[in-house]
């Protein structure tokens, strides 16, 4: 991000922060060197950074490298291959810096969504929607990189082992405390990785199937005395089992399944038929991190917030 | 639906074709009789038909059974279990015939979500969300019942094994043929059962799995010359391997894969980079039957259409 | 639509009714002949009829002009005006019977969206999302048309002036009768002109104008005793207004607003706080007609269902 | 945000920043005090900070508010009116951090959506979809209180009066240059009051007007050559009219209309008829600030990022 406060207007009105780019860039690249092919699907977007001031102040686009140059840029690279994500945003990322000298920095980053092979087919696969991984790269003025990887959108359930109570009570309590009821969330995960891990390379696709594995297990195997608690063990075995992680950020929707009074028609209802509401739902956030972790990182203030 | 024109208002214009309820009542069962969860989710809707015109013209609600009465039902009638959407409808429809005399049929309709169980889990699952099932049933005013089964947004691409040439060209023919190409679609079939094999009694989820498989299969191994032929070759393997299917109805996008222009970067691109696009896309539509099928069925006019 | 069944295929499989064509073709077209520029804002889909059973049997795309060349064609057409989606729909329709002679119908249809101008600008608007326009055109083998148009999407509710009771009640039954109740609900109507209407010619803006109107003042003025009470008057004012309609369909949701019982609070809630509830919803379907009107015509077994 | 690291878990992995509520409780609140009744609908999420450590370690959860009661808070205030979402925040701020010693502080935010009269009628309304009115409320440790509103969807386009040149050409480029093109954007506005004007307090719903009017006039008047050259002349005209205002932050797509062209077709195209396109778009953040602005403010790391 470009920090300073640039040329000031007559007025004292000045520009602050500013970026710009291509946003959803979708490539998909299909790997053919054997009849077995592979297949990677991106939805990319590319912002950079520098001092743009005279294009905002004066509409002189002399060092505006245009939104379609960094399109062009996305299909170009991705002709020698994607491999990871986070791999492919850094040679985004080292072109437009090393390109143009007046690009101080940026922010890339891309969705990738997954396919499976039909019936173990050499090029015919299908949609897998359960989950959408994603990756950000920030370079700052100094050059040093940031990453954040993540996952998105994976729903999971569990239809016990799950209980809420002992809560405080006031006039606007309602809720009633349980033992045993459904927990559900769509796991929106961020992790940072350390600057030393990014130095020495790090195997991105690895760490991928590594946390969400532990994300998963955690989920199902912690008994859960609140959507907090689960979360906090989720995220505790993800740095436990990944050391190039420095923290991970959770938002965690709890989709709520409201038990039916079937009692009214006569009706027992032992936890058997629910409702599932759409909104309002819980919202719950958190970072969990290691002991003597620095304040906050500030990658985070530019993707989509969660705390 | 109550086809017949009822009272006439005043000025000559009448009430037509009506019919209402409760729509998309979000279920989620859960069986529990062992320690081994079962999960079923659907989104039911209900919609009752009969002689609604004294609540249209006069805003006399005495054979209106409320909306909310429906939903009710949806889950006072899942206490015993869902065991597919059809048969679920089916029960459904049996209860609002059989409760009200005025009811003389209706509409009953179902999504699925899927879910699978995290490592083999007795009770924790994640949303399988790569296709949704569906289901319709209409009870007819004579009592006769017809039955839609189907899915939606399962989707699918061929990275190779697809052709489209010998077109007609015109003057606004601007598109290149073109022998090796990517196959992608989004695909919703849906399939009409027999008025014989419901009377039998029909195994939905065993015919929903061959379904599937039969589509998934034809998909990856017909080497495609058009959309259109891949399509009735997935068609054709449906009902060849499925007699309690009359006729099989699909709606396909045809989601263009771009080849990307990379020479004027010097780069060549031998079928390994594409621009996947939103919008346009190419929409296939067919129904494939069985000779001397007969004319279209009256379902198919209540059902988001497709041709 | 191609109603015949088609050439069977070797195992008593063949094609029937069948359709293609390019969806959701994006056209902006702007005017400007003056300074005063207009705007026309359209999304464009068309599908041909005719006799494809080669393309689908054997892959032999002689008669499939290519949806590529459909799209290429409504940007052609526009390069002479739009004018109102009717009378570019049947623009796109004689040019795609005339150029190719299988060609033996097909259904256009289009959404056009709407802008108002910033302070009255020349060429500066802002996007009115308040409600989508919709138009579909079939021309049938016999050559003849049939016009629907319609609307979408325009979200109207009233405060008080409505009320619900008189209900029959079943075991299932928990609904509370009321006197006064929120009316909310999204209008989609279409009407179907008749065909002398069609051969007579049409101001398709005009009537689009006056059925919004009609539609509008009856949801205001209309004291409702039920949904389906204030949509038959909302039709019968419709019809009343443009003798050009034949009949007018609705699908429309009840958007329920539950008083939120703020009694346990201590408090009081005359109407005054609710909750506006997303799932499920009531859903009420009509056709309203004149006396002695047809049967269901062709041209609704073809348009995203309702009744 | 408790940006304290609470206790430690034994492995070294500690809990970092966090906060939890209720999200997206849907508020519709009539007020009827004559006849002509007002109608304010709004999307709330109240999320609450403190020290929650306990719940996430040990699933103990005496501190945790329940986030129904949250949602039943919201409720039972708004019996006593809304006026703006920013009042409405305030309150709700302030009860949270008043009620329970525990809650040092947290994070209100508020969609807004517009309702016009239909023809002028007391109690008949269609819903004005054209922007959502936004607003967050931070209350600090420290109790200090930070308020953002803002704008979102409101899409406008300019038909001419649009060039975009001189640009930097590298092997990627493929843009031409214009001097007249379609400019489009879905405007994403957000500004920051200064705790100055917020202590003194502030006409909301004036200064949102204000704002609004500026975004448009700017955007219709500025003859642009950039889209950045455009969004700082709105953000300059909105804070020169609005000293309360500390900063504005945007985040524009570039909604891309290709000319079509129709060369090949024999036809001439003089910005006539264009594609709208879907992805990928432009996408052109800045903020504009006053001379000598402060750094970066906490709150907005709290909001869905934009630079």
């Amino acid at each position: 991000m470009t920090t300073e406060i640039t040329a000031p207007a007559s007025t004292g009105i000045v520009l602050g922060e500013n970026q710009y780019g291509k946003a959803e860039v979708r490539l998909v690249k299909i790997t053919r060197d054997t009849a077995r092919h592979q297949i990677e699907d991106l939805n990319v977007t590319s912002q950079l950074h520098g001092d743009f001031t005279e294009a905002h102040l004066e509409g002189d686009n002399g060092k505006v490298v245009p939104t379609d140059t960094q399109k062009n840029t996305v299909y170009g690279l991705a002709r020698d291959g994607v491999n990871s994500p986070e791999e492919f945003l850094l040679r985004l990322g080292a072109h437009f810096t090393g390109e143009f000298e007046w690009i101080t920095g940026g922010r890339w980053a891309a969705q990738q969504y997954f396919w499976d092979r039909i019936n173990d087919h050499d090029h015919a696969f299908s949609k897998n929607k359960n989950e959408v991984r994603t990756a950000v790269l920030e370079i700052a003025e100094d050059g040093s990189k940031s990453i954040v990887a993540g996952l998105e959108d994976l729903t999971v359930l569990k239809s016990t082992g799950s209980e809420f109570h002992g809560f405080p009570v006031d006039r606007y309590t309602t809720l009633k405390e349980t033992s045993d009821r459904i927990l559900a969330t769509d796991v929106t995960a961020r992790w940072r990785y350390t600057s030393e891990a990014i130095e020495a390379g790090i195997d991105f696709n690895a760490v991928y199937a590594s946390v969400r594995e532990q994300l998963l297990t955690l989920f199902a195997n912690t008994h859960s005395l609140a959507l907090q608690h689960t979360m906090f063990e989720m995220g505790k075995a993800a740095l436990e089992a990944n050391e190039q992680i420095a923290e991970i950020k959770f938002s965690l929707p709890n989709k709520h399944h409201f038990l039916v009074d079937l009692e009214v028609f006569g009706q027992d209802n032992p936890n058997e038929v629910f409702f599932a509401a759409d909104r309002p739902y819980g919202l719950i956030e958190a970072t969990v991190t290691r002991e003597g972790g620095a304040a906050k990182h500030p990658i985070w203030s530019n993707i989509p917030a969660f705390i």
